[in-house]
């Protein structure tokens, strides 16, 4: 009788060594997910790095040293995933599943409805997970843990094979959740990319002359506007049509509160401020 | 020859003792700064629970009590000012100095220009202090070290009364620096009044859908909407033309992100976004 795999996949590759691809194959490391961990790069010098450093197993600048792979996940940026899945469909040499963590799905979905070649599969998933440093330096295997992963499958995806996705983000610790790549777009334009857009408004507004004020309320407010603009422009360029519409959204509630406020409408003001407490302590932290 | 006295001031007294006014008293005390401490409020029970716990001398519910005060630190709600004001000067029995420690200082200086009785003089104070914590159970000495406290005298003002208030936040640990009272209102509806506008719009985008969303990145851009509903009216209100200008400015600004957005304008976001995330890492943090 042979023993069962004690890992869930044979060879795990991440595409993207940086601080999300960097912390899956900690995580796989440390929860032997995987029996090897491949990285692949565009820099070799940073992949050897890694290598050297223990994070991953084999490294490579050549996306088809994922074909041994049964499991491909993409972490590189948003505007690249589906030409890199192609490729590396293209070069697998086993039925592999292939992934990705970018956080917008529409676009990377529709770009790649029709199907990839060799049997390849690719399911959508988006790791709600991070911190705004990036590169592999900082990467830490309990990133993900309890933290929600949102897989999007299209309606006619294998359920066995959407499974094992499922699966394997649970593994890293997360908590799972499936809808359309385009409820995930919605969700992720207010919750994510509004944020960000709202925090860079915010601190184009300083100057020499106020930026002495600028005390903890607003930094709170703008952290994220440190975030990387190569990424962001990649996130809001992918993401364009719900980002547009939940910035008019957002824009049409800040009115109002800035209607209340010049009518002197005590009440009314206080009513919306109160719902925005309530909404915000509804947040567990 | 008579030993001068050790301290700046011979009574302070605290009118308002939250988390502000208790703070000020904590520092007084432990800086040495006065003999006695007065603490004058509306709630008999709380004020006498902050007298047994050491925080102030003497406590009333009659701004009376203020009468033997040289110097007087009004820490009420912003649209309460100018009122209690008038009746510490009406109470006074000495020449004193009156100072506050609201967030808003046009309507105050506005409202009270044109002198008070009994020879006192008021000069506006904003201490750039605080937490979202209220109340004088949560008061700490060290609230003001370091940080900036802004005086706006009117021209008008007599320069040693505008030094002796000076000196006063300064004996606390602040930074000092004189602007008009308009100046002042200006730079705080930017940096202060601003970002809670916007942070309580975002709160409020959330619904049940997109709750479970929300991560770090929305948390932090929201965390001050959990602010006090009462305060943040008081202070909209009062400070109503300038915040209003503001979020307009601030919707001009976020509606061009949203155009470059939808315009696919890459270059000119990146821009955007890199400007944003100069500004924001030229705060010290």
């Amino acid at each position: 009788m042979n023993s069962p795999s004690p890992h869930l996949f044979d060879e795990v590759a991440i595409v993207g060594v940086g601080l999300i691809g960097g912390s899956i194959a900690a995580a796989v490391k440390q929860r032997g997910i995987a029996r090897n961990i491949v990285g692949i790069g565009r820099n070799r010098e940073r992949l050897e790095a890694a290598q050297k450093s223990g994070l991953v197993d084999i490294v490579s600048v050549d996306v088809a040293a994922t074909g041994s792979s049964d499991l491909v996940v993409v972490c590189t940026p948003v505007d690249r995933i589906a030409a890199d899945v192609r490729a590396i469909a293209g070069a697998s040499r086993r039925k592999s599943i292939i992934t990705d963590a970018g956080s917008v799905k529409g676009a990377i979905c529709h770009d790649l409805h029709g199907g990839l070649r060799n049997n390849s599969t690719f399911i959508g998933s988006h790791p709600l997970a991070g911190s705004e440093k990036t590169g592999w330096e900082h990467a830490v295997a309990d990133l993900f843990e309890n933290r929600l992963c949102v897989i999007t499958p299209c309606p006619e995806d294998d359920r066995e094979t959407v499974q094992k996705v499922v699966h394997f983000w649970q593994a890293l610790g997360m908590r799972t959740r499936e809808m359309s790549p385009d409820e995930h777009d919605r969700a992720l334009a207010i919750t994510s990319h509004l944020p960000h857009a709202v925090a860079a408004a915010l601190a184009s507004m300083l100057d020499t002359e106020t930026r002495d004020f600028a005390a903890t309320g607003f930094r709170d407010t703008t952290r994220i506007a440190a975030g990387d603009p190569n990424i962001w422009t990649g996130i809001f360029l992918q993401n364009a049509v719900p980002v547009s519409k939940q910035i008019d959204v957002f824009i049409e509630r800040l009115t109002r509160l800035r209607d209340l406020t010049s009518l002197q409408d005590s009440d009314g003001l206080h009513a919306l401020l109160a719902e925005a407490r309530e909404e915000r302590q509804k947040l567990a932290e």
